[in-house]
């Protein structure tokens, strides 16, 4: 069984969000330093459905979905199809290219199930897969549980503007050693950058050219914040014949507890990616997929007012952390904040299991998202306003307490 | 991308339960004889929801898990700790042995994410399993993908009632040539044979022996017919240290539209499922967690009176088919027939596809379960009893029809 342990060695999820739970703390006490920092318990490692409650309707959508019976229970594998139809029709609107219902959209459990199929039906044994460091840690899992070799790209997000965005030269050198599949996010998870149009267009010419198949996680793309400007990649006149989008309702619409996921593209990876959730767990659960019906049907202003709850969380928390002098990009769309920690007396893996025992923090180690940024954490700052503020300044407090 | 298109031409979906809409069937007309066979469709594929629907109180449990909101949101990715309590409490009565809520149990998005975990926490490249045949046809699906290596053992079920059951001679051969997982589904789907005390001893036995780890679905476990009587292999005092055993709510409950399972054995193998789980697709969804409250807590009387009901059709559709000279077993549990169609001027692929759009009746064809069993067809009798017998009955006339 040695090959299976070193299998689920490199899954480790007990850093993980909402994972922490399961760790013991015990050990930490002969590094702990000062007193409790009280306050209101936040956990960053996710979006608090409290504070910003599920779509207006999902619940209704769901009883419709149950009293509806058996039709709404046993849908085929992608989706039922009523609810596939609304849907292609409202995403492809919002890409800007259409989508066949019937043939280029499955609805998934959560989009970690889109990302899941959508890997599962590209990657295996010895294929080389590019991956943008850093980018959301399950990517790089799921390269590895199949089998694949990855070729990391790196991402510049704490420069200028200008000069941000992924390493097209690494990007190009991946293609060229043989990388058959891309898979990256945009918004970024965890540092909230937004793939500029120029990015987008690189990365669809080069896909092209070298017939890599890509695989664009787009989770946060309804989360812009105000002057930013986003690129569907599938929307551009060069976009890769093998392409795989992937959102979800679970982030901005707070419908996390419904797992709900949509993939949509080419017709025959769609096909592979049923087949594969047949022998996974068959289908997304029938009388959840009714709450789709509200995706992309909110009640008028209702998106603009959660992205102003969130930039204003996102301004006071960015000037608290640059106040302090932590090195942290704005981000552009999504709730993801991830400012690099300074040299601390203690280890950022223990630094972070402090943050949650000493001050009631819950934030994800940096080390998930690539080897090289182990020393940031992140924050998914979709919380109670004034209780997030609060922990923000726990945080700094914390370096402050463990500084070198 | 070879090895992917064979991977995935395995994992063909086309005849499984609930995809038959995607069919076309316009190729059948030149092979269709006589009229079509007016009816109430009737869909055998999987059970019908409205006519048994799902446990009193699922739905007010998934609406108060809405309201609880984030703390059922985000559970754990084995499940939310509160309802493992319970749920290994009441499980572990059931089977009679003790379960840990916190270390040997997680909860999974429906039976068939038990076992996409399950396997894939056990088999990986080369991995050589020990197959029963027929069987739910998804294991062998699992086994091909995770890329292991299947050794039949043939299972008796149309004979004798003390002559069915396991071949154990060839199961020890399988042991000896290197199996190092067996799966197996009791009652047996498709059959609806329970294993026998003795099979049960044999089994555990011979597993300790050959240190094989034992994967046993008992998703039908609950719905045992009058006279009939049922061995849980983990409370055997030989049961093998590696055993998953796998229920769920999905079929004696009608909770399918909430997409639950459980798991529940050996400390380490649980936790490579969650780790599995992690990247799959998180968890169970969060809020139907809650409806979990409602398995094994059931109203009194509710379980015997769905038993009741069950057997009445049961008898029904087994002397149906007994005096239209069809072989078959009485399935001593579960919801399932599986028919031996006697040689036709058809073939039984095209036969299941003509039941369908000539006599509105949906059949699964018996190739899903073993290469052996091609010309049988598995029904799922929890119906309408009236026009599941009304079905039968075109059944039986179809066969007269294309009868060779």
């Amino acid at each position: 069984m040695t090959s299976l342990d070193q299998k689920f060695a490199a899954l480790a999820a007990e850093n993980a969000p909402g994972q922490e739970v399961r760790q013991s703390l015990s050990a930490l006490d002969t590094q702990l330093i000062g007193e409790p920092l009280p306050g209101i318990p936040v956990d960053f490692s996710h979006g608090d459905v409290d504070a910003f409650p599920p779509t207006p309707g999902s619940a209704e959508a769901w009883n419709a979905g149950f009293e509806a019976g058996g039709q709404q229970a046993y849908t085929e594998y992608r989706g039922a199809a009523v609810i596939r139809e609304g849907l292609a029709e409202r995403l492809g609107t919002f890409t800007g290219c259409p989508i066949s219902a019937k043939h280029e959209l499955i609805v998934t459990p959560g989009t970690q199930g889109a990302l899941f199929l959508a890997l599962g039906a590209t990657v295996t044994a010895g294929t080389k897969v590019a991956i943008i460091e850093p980018d959301y840690f399950a990517n790089r899992k799921l390269v590895a549980f199949f089998g694949g070799e990855m070729l990391p790209v790196g991402l510049s997000y704490l420069g200028e503007r200008t000069g941000n965005g992924p390493n097209l030269t690494e990007l190009e050198a991946a293609f060229t050693a043989g990388a058959e599949v891309l898979v990256f996010s945009t918004p970024n998870n965890p540092t909230g950058l937004v793939y500029s149009a120029g990015d987008i267009a690189a990365i669809a010419t080069l896909a092209r050219k070298h017939g890599v198949t890509v695989i664009v996680d787009q989770l946060y793309s309804r989360l812009i914040y105000s002057g930013e400007t986003y690129t569907h990649l599938r929307a551009h006149k060069n976009a890769p014949e093998n392409l795989i989008t992937i959102m979800g309702p679970s982030k901005t619409e707070s419908l996390s507890g419904f797992r709900l996921g949509a993939a949509f593209g080419k017709a025959e990876l769609i096909e592979r990616m049923e087949r594969l959730q047949a022998i996974v767990s068959l289908r997304a659960a029938g009388y959840n997929q009714a709450a789709l019906e509200t995706w992309f049907n909110e009640p008028e202003g209702w998106l603009q007012n959660r992205i102003d709850a969130h930039q204003a969380i996102r301004d006071d928390l960015v000037a608290l952390f640059r106040a302090a002098g932590l090195d942290l990009a704005v981000p552009q769309a999504g709730s993801y904040l991830f400012p690099a920690v300074p040299s601390l007396s203690v280890t950022p893996d223990v630094f972070v299991r402090l943050l949650r025992q000493q001050a009631a923090v819950t934030v994800t180690p940096g080390s998930e998202f690539a080897p090289a940024t182990r020393s940031s954490v992140r924050l998914n700052f979709s919380q109670d306003h004034e209780a997030a503020v609060a922990a923000g300044q726990r945080i700094v407090k914390m370096i402050e307490m463990y500084r070198a």
